[in-house]
């Protein structure tokens, strides 16, 4: 199983342990990003693993497809040239204090990048699945224009292609974001979004749903689902589900809608004491396109998803280091944590 | 508004992450001191903001200070002299083993300070607010005259008046304070406490508590500050409410009285994963002042100091690095701890 | 009170903080083993304790050497020869991600060393208790005759024999631990063990409980112990009981039976948030010899070792740093971690 | 003497102690910049030393102004608006590896910043000095406006003025750097330079130099100085000149050209084990501000500017975290190191 | 140019800085060996560069391999199976007091292994040139027989092969050596080594040095490669040359003799301060091969090797994190280490 | 060999690496003394080893005795009770920038304890040797008072007593310590010192030596040591030389005058790149203790103190972790510092 997956690689600075941002001299330092974080979470599960971006021709660059290459990585499809790292700053929550992120990813090599700096026919030669997120086309008209192009390739290359909605309220707005995603989404066989998600992007409300206190409806989820299919001829749309009770501790489970059967599927719930959120919706991505790939079957599938992106919380940094046999131990065990010796 | 609080600046010589004391080969090292973290809340929160003390005139003391002016509290009205810094060792608990501090502030440059050392007409001039706490006058009779000097320079120039009574059983014990203190509260327009330091420093009981099983009884707490404000006139007293489930989780909020109306408001409460309870005291204070300088009423200044006090504890180092924003940002979300980005 | 423990002395090399085994670029490095644990704990209690191993003669078996020395106890019996030092590798797991050790102990000076090497006549003289436990003769034939011999030796001096059951699946089959430890254990005054301890090693099993989901059942408990203190003559039997909610929380109590008067008896329920759970059953074990050798009667002996063993599970590392002091306070706090200043 | 130093104030990400860049997992996190560097050792000195830039208005750049505040520089005159956080990062050599700085500043709030941003009457009321470097009319031609604003308004108010020429190849050429800074340099009263930047600035060569070599000539030196102040009229040329044997061995002396006599000053000679060469050049500009505002004499201004600029390279960080004492220590000892207890 | 490199994989745990091992409580880990670290310069320099070993199959192992993959080492033809991971402690010395290795590689998967595991016609296909060292034979009979036919099977397919003498007075005596290595040498094209390995090994012994004190001649080393040359048929005998003057400074430079014409070649000398000497004769092993391999003539490639190890030496880790461009950048500076910003 | 060392034991608070105090975020924490490392330097040496102090009865304390347990050093006879823990802060200095200390060590346990706490019947019992410094009695009249017993009962005892001047300014004056030490020191066997202490303490001086440049003549020296041994019957006279280049590199040797036979013996010199010169004087004097206690002659005396008290200043920490491996390695290598591996 060979996936390209298409995103930004960004510099994440992340003040140490649970302190302050500056509180500390120092900032421990990874690479990530929604995109690059499916493609590490599937090299690792044993996919063959394409990530595509562009990077600055510098030693940050250089070291950012390193850290990608480290996983086994497909890096040779990356694209070198002007411009600079996207960052980020993070500052980890603890109990009522929330995590902050601020991003400093505007002029970035890939913000930056023109549509003919890819060669789609090339990069998806030999592919099976093409995924790509909504933080792409919220940086820049060109990078739209990118995803478009890509999506179409692997339509006509009979690739399987998945969009995570991934809003982001810094990047652009809900009205933008739907006037761009709506000629995007309709490339997607699946899509993956939460609630959030969905009505920002794709104006489609849980009526049922109350995302501040974490309340969510289980019927409510399988309509918004099942709104997404009708408009925009997905097969399946996988929607994470977090319940937010404090910066340390979150409920997740997810479903899985397929348009095919008209049927949902949900997972079982983690209450998890969290290590690191960030990139938890990432490895839920690379959970499913994992399945999809293998042929798990829907209940399997978002299972198996769900498992993984829980995990992923108990790990620190963006990436989800998390093996087929953690997922498995998750499945067969239910969490309760003993110790493996 | 301009407040001007008087009080030591400590060494904090912390173990680090949740080692024990000296099992590790390094400690962590800041500055504070219950009234030193006052000062800094309330400069964070936007005070004009005059930290007063006497610290030794070297590396060590000039160092402490400028943990200060870092937060942009006005160390100008500091003394220097001779004597030690004043230090203390914290080895941070978890769950069923508690924190515990070692102090080594005895012969500082602060406890061997004398009153005419300090010319509290310069240092009172165009100040709104003087706050003080009951450890000054525990390290040395010259401190109590100092306070009471200070008290009586605020009182003269129509300066509010706030006092956390704040004992410490390694200090003084409950003789000596109450026949101390008898004679400073009444300077006080505001008097801030919990449970334990309303008995011991006033010998004023919450007949229906139990302070190591952590239950309060609201009407008993009501009751205990109606008795202080009684006896010694003041016009405030608030008061924080720990419940101690272990060492890593607590419940927190806070009560404040008000005599004219004589009616208690009440905050809601908080279940506190902590980071570092040590301050958390101090940031109430801060928060109290904060509001009562900004006008708030009673219900708004005590659910902003309880909110304010809650983050602290979520935040290492006894300072309360809390904006604004981020109390408001509690107020408004109720804690669910969602990440910002 | 002298006691003599026998065991391996191990490298621990674990990852830093909660981090994945080689996601950051440095090991924390202490020096650990079952017994040498309980060796510890013993000396901080006030204990004369002796540790006997075999160590590489060279500097990383000294530096072994010394980490014993820091605590007093009294390495003087320490053989040195050829052979590695043991090793393991510790991944400390998160709410649903286990912990996970990777041993790297064969060929080591220990599981080399060979009966002529240890003069028990000497090691045991004075002595008033011997402790090992089942890990020693999973790891050679020439050990488990060892502590046959050792075991005899200790009977004809009288001194009192314990032993920790402490299955190892990685080490031996339960067909060889049965075949092996049914001939060691007649010599033990005091077993100590878990359920799955019990089964494995003993074949006796627990018939009301289910050790996945951690529901076990007091008198199914008492049984097992009545069974084995049958069939081979040990006075008593203590059994921690561990209830595995995730890898950040876990209950934990234990209980004691007296065979004389043929009852059990049953400590307070501890509900822990983990620091490093690695080590907790060894200070059990070394809770327990602390309390028969200073006559506990049963009941204070088993509270005694339930506390300080939950407080071994807040502190990190292998070591039980807790002083006598610490578990007092415990048994008379309650554990609700309330600061000590 | 209250200064006025303008110029951009950077995050310094540098790869711990001497390790390649990513090669460890955490970056060491300051805030630094040519200009600022000046301005914090002169508030070091105990002048009133004012800073102004312009900020990114968020945690990042707050932060940025609170590492001047914690060396009480003045920052109420800094601007907060739109725009990155200009970075670089660091990679600290040794022997024959050099070290590295790649730069991420393009598009920070400060290149960004427009003339009418800065209301010059306000910022320079009082001063008796303003100091900037040709690092700032690099960055965009809005820049060289506002220094030529600046300068101007500084000189009417009879203000002197210093400026550091700090060529920077990465930020423009030779060409373009002399066709902008012979319009700002007649403002200056003083210079600041060494050989490479009065060639590539200024385009006046030392003819018996080789800098590759680090080879210099005295007489050569005093003749490019003289030619500065004649052709833009400065009264001061100062030079610093490093003779670089290796990353990390270097030597370093100074001369000073008072252009009313036609005379050159020369500092004894240093030899440096570096600790951190960043920010030595900044220190020589703080210690002849310093200097020349507290009215030293030439010899004393060139001895006490290479003395301070030899003592910041022994410290890590781009701040000069040097006191007078320390200046005056040097001068008096010598260098030789003896401990001081 | 495709280099194949066989030889052991080790875990390196070294006491943080320039400590004594266990002074500190943790220990830098990162992956290497003699061979491992020729790999991955290789890979850096651009060359297609796979590295052959046998690895456990645990965590451990799979973690040592993806320190390879991080260089784009390939990987693929590693062998999995039993064994544990070698490991060697290492303490760097500073000044008189040496840098000390205590090898911990025993028993080790590749110790254990069986010519039977590697099958050479499929790993060397494709395949320019085969480097080994002489610690792979020093570990077993099984692994001389290996050398041996991956050795016939390179000659078989005109492959170049080098080999480095690296001879480990811990690991086998003179006498062993010899008697192996005079097998293994006739296949080498190229022979790397110093004075010590050419002794020790081959029995060839410069007759005026002084290994000792530093002193060495060059005629002397001319004759020792003539010597080398004649006897096993090499074309090419490389020789280091480091003079230690101290643990925290040495001198470096080499010589290569072409059999061909009968000359010797000396590079420059370099005097340097040590970061971390380990890994120096690895990374001239690996310049050779780069150099040899790209058709450098031998005046060049002797100053690319020298210049190349000279670089890996300020470097910490035992990999030469060296580029093409750092490696230039030094022949044509000299190295004075001028900051490159 | 038995030796009983006394004096204090402080807590050593260093900036970490070479850093400036208080720079970063941390302390590196051990425990030392100059008596207490010449205690720890013996035991490693093979000596049985007692350290006599009192230290405060806390975690502090205990933590401090226990730092000595880990080198076996016996610390049965440490008195506890009341006062702090004595402590002094570390800044380590670079090339120019000279290391800085900062004692705290006032109103110490130790400072406050009396004579009627040490019992020197029962400590010295056994012992073959006893050593003091001049530091003791600078601390208090009882603390010389102390002294003067202790060495009037080594007389009585027949055990020979050493003194290190240890002249510390900031303890207290010239004319003070000659007025007390003049009564001490003719108990004294033997008498350890450098240039200064002979100078202020005992008003002796060099008439040939310059000790800014570290300039000294052997003549002189040896005709201090003479004046010396004739004013108050010590047998023997050592001399530390250290010639302080920087504060990163020192000439070190030495000289032992021998009164019997009139002569001075003097060792090789030692051109030293400090790791951390702290505690140099004190390895010095246990190397002579050592060599006097083992019956060395005077010159293989001076070799092995003045190599073991090089090595001591090339490892972090006041201790002297060096064994007598590790000093006989040095003598024999001469100091070239090869790699042992």
């Amino acid at each position: 199983m060979k996936v390209v997956t298409f995103g930004e690689l960004l510099l994440r600075l992340a003040a140490p342990g649970y302190s302050k941002l500056f509180q500390k001299d120092s900032l421990d330092v990874t690479f990530c990003g929604a995109e690059a974080n499916v493609a590490v979470s599937l090299s690792i599960f044993g996919a063959e693993s394409v990530f595509v971006t562009k990077l600055p021709d510098s030693d940050v660059g250089r070291a950012a497809a390193r850290s990608l290459d480290y996983f086994k990585v497909d890096t040779s499809k990356i694209v070198y040239g002007a411009g600079r790292m996207g960052a980020y700053f993070l500052e980890k929550g603890v109990s009522q204090r929330p995590s902050k992120v601020i991003y400093d990813r505007a002029y970035s090599a890939f913000a930056l990048a023109r549509p003919e700096e890819f060669d789609w026919d090339d990069i998806l030669e030999g592919a099976d699945w093409f995924h790509w997120t909504g933080i792409n086309p919220a940086l820049s008209d060109e990078m739209s224009e990118i995803c478009l192009e890509a999506s179409r390739k692997a339509k006509e290359k009979r690739i399987a292609v998945s969009c995570d909605l991934n809003y982001r309220a810094k990047l652009w707005s809900p009205e933008k974001a739907r006037s761009v995603m709506k000629k995007l989404i309709p490339y997607a066989d699946a899509c993956f979004c939460n609630e959030e998600d969905a009505e920002k992007v794709l104006g489609i409300k849980n009526e049922s749903t109350d995302s501040t206190s974490g309340m969510l409806d289980e019927t409510g989820l399988s309509r918004v689902a099942k709104t997404i299919c009708d408009a925009y001829g997905c097969k399946y749309v996988a929607t994470s589900i977090r319940k937010s009770y404090s910066a340390s501790r979150n409920g997740w489970s997810a479903t899985l809608y397929d348009a095919d059967v008209g049927e949902s599927y949900f997972s079982r719930k983690y209450d998890i004491q969290l290590a690191d959120r960030v990139g938890g919706g990432d490895a839920f991505s690379a959970g499913l396109v994992y399945a999809f790939g293998t042929r798990m079957n829907c209940r399997d599938a978002i299972e198996f998803a769900a498992a993984a992106s829980c995990l992923k919380q108990t790990i620190e940094g963006d990436f989800n280091r998390t093996t087929l046999e953690d997922v498995e131990f998750l499945l067969k065990s239910g969490g309760n944590g003993r110790i493996q010796r």
